[in-house]
């Protein structure tokens, strides 16, 4: 069944600035017609959104494609959905580079100790240490999606070890891939720095914990960008504590914001930053959508729709 | 004139761990006489050198090639050769990708702002910062040797604009390259983020001075891995503290150690590190050393020899 070509887009921007998706969206698509919530647009068959309400769903039974405005989809997944609904990702959409930013930052950072060259610096001391050897810290990726495969590569390319772990086997040259819970002990046991990048699920909810962080090579490190419910805060401060690991760098806590009284704002070990390793942008994100908006739905859904057996 | 493949090396070690030199040197080529300084071998015809002083070199009359340990070899070339010697440096080595970790991480820490996001955490406060876009961070780099090449080449996986300038022309893919004194001035006003891996000769001291950086693009920011000589310090603190320059990473001083009263030390917008951007890696420095020694030297030099009247 296809689309009325006509019939209007409902865009709901909680949480974030409206006017300027709204004003994107009219340029990219001038002859829609585009509802902004709290109106409502009961006809609308395409919807827009960031963090909508049920209220938001309800309103517009007619849904068939929800676009997420971000790459993550969790939160989505957690309301009931118009009945012919599908919920479409943000694929890349500029978020790649930032993930490949964040977390070679993060990882050089630790690997070459620019963390203790600042320690030093602020003793005004010139102070070299040893090198380190980075076969010795092999990086494992998890989650190997558009955002993970282009992290992976750029670590590559500053010649760690590298090893990915997915759902489904991948195969990205240069890059040990292996899949499934049957190999996740495997991956765990050959990595050194952790990078999580999967999608919140119910399997991945906690699955950064006591008994998988200790499976990472001695003096383990955790990167992660992904959502801060995947991980048990108390195991990995445990861990620390234990010497297994070293430390992380986090981009996501359980509860956002963190408040102040959060260890991780506490303990050296940790760098926390408020959620920003990969913002959507909005100029790339707004002709991503436009575009498969234009393309219409005769039959094949877009590239990007979420699986709701698998969550993401 | 071949070699006299009997003839002795001559290790010369100020500075550095001799031992682990020494006992490389002895594994890679069982069957060489190894002669290490303060003891002469006055017939060596290779010797193997870190900061030699001229009474090694006087002592040693007989050299036809002299392996430089490190990559830049400006001291060397301030002291009396032997009469036929030529000198050979380190092409790369493990260095390229060392330089590219400092390079990217210094960027990256730069772009991203994660300095600021330190600040924050310092005060236990979840504030995000509006992302900045990368089109507005061209990165230029001086030098397209073996180092500048990866530099460049890595820097580019992240999506910035990327420039290169060189003494010859180069051609790297994704880099847009621009060579000679004719070229410098375009280089710079399309350059926001300045990376100096330029050899020190007489042409390129104090190359990055008041003049050159204030052509850069408003909010320059100078990564500088080569030498202190080639910038012109007070030059530096002046463009920052005249708003023109947003501040530098800086892994070398014209003095070094610094002291403790060096300004670098005490301006939040430089980040200095104590010469570590790329350290030798014994290993991979022995096993090119050996190769070219056990090659031989009859006709044709080695690569990596130095042409005098380039000084690199």
């Amino acid at each position: 069944m296809p689309t009325n070509p006509h019939a209007p887009i409902a865009l709901c921007c909680s949480h974030v600035e409206g006017a300027t998706w709204e004003a994107g969206l009219r340029a990219a698509l001038p002859d829609a017609a585009l509802s902004v919530w709290p109106v409502a647009a009961p006809d609308a068959e395409y919807a827009i959104v960031w963090s909508p309400t049920q209220d938001f769903l309800d309103a517009h039974p007619q849904l068939r494609l929800i676009f997420n405005m971000g790459a993550g989809v969790d939160a989505l997944m957690r309301l009931r959905l118009p009945p012919n609904a599908r919920i479409v990702r943000i694929e890349d959409g500029g978020m790649a580079v930032q993930m490949a930013d964040y977390v070679c930052h993060a990882l050089l950072r630790h690997f070459r100790e620019f963390d203790r060259y600042a320690a030093s610096a602020a003793s005004s001391a010139w102070a070299p240490r040893a090198p380190r050897d980075r076969r010795d810290f092999p990086v494992g990726v998890m989650g190997l999606g558009a955002l993970g495969q282009r992290v992976a590569r750029t670590v590559a390319a500053f010649d760690f070890p590298v090893l990915g772990w997915s759902q489904s086997p991948k195969s990205i040259e240069g890059v040990t891939c292996l899949a499934g819970a049957d190999e996740f002990d495997r991956f765990l046991s050959q990595t050194r720095v952790l990078v999580c990048l999967l999608p919140l699920t119910p399997a991945t909810e906690n699955i950064l914990n006591y008994a998988s962080l200790s499976r990472l090579k001695a003096g383990g490190y955790l990167i992660n960008v992904a959502r801060g419910a995947q991980l048990v805060e108390e195991d990995l401060l445990r861990l620390i504590d234990e010497g297994h690991m070293a430390g992380a760098t986090l981009d996501v806590t359980r509860v956002e914001p963190a408040p102040p009284e959060h260890p991780f704002w506490h303990r050296p070990e940790i760098e926390l930053t408020p959620h920003i390793a990969a913002q959507t942008v909005v100029r790339e994100a707004i002709a991503q959508i436009a575009a498969k908006i234009a393309a219409g739905l005769d039959g094949a859904a877009p590239s990007g729709v979420v699986d709701p057996s698998r969550g993401y």
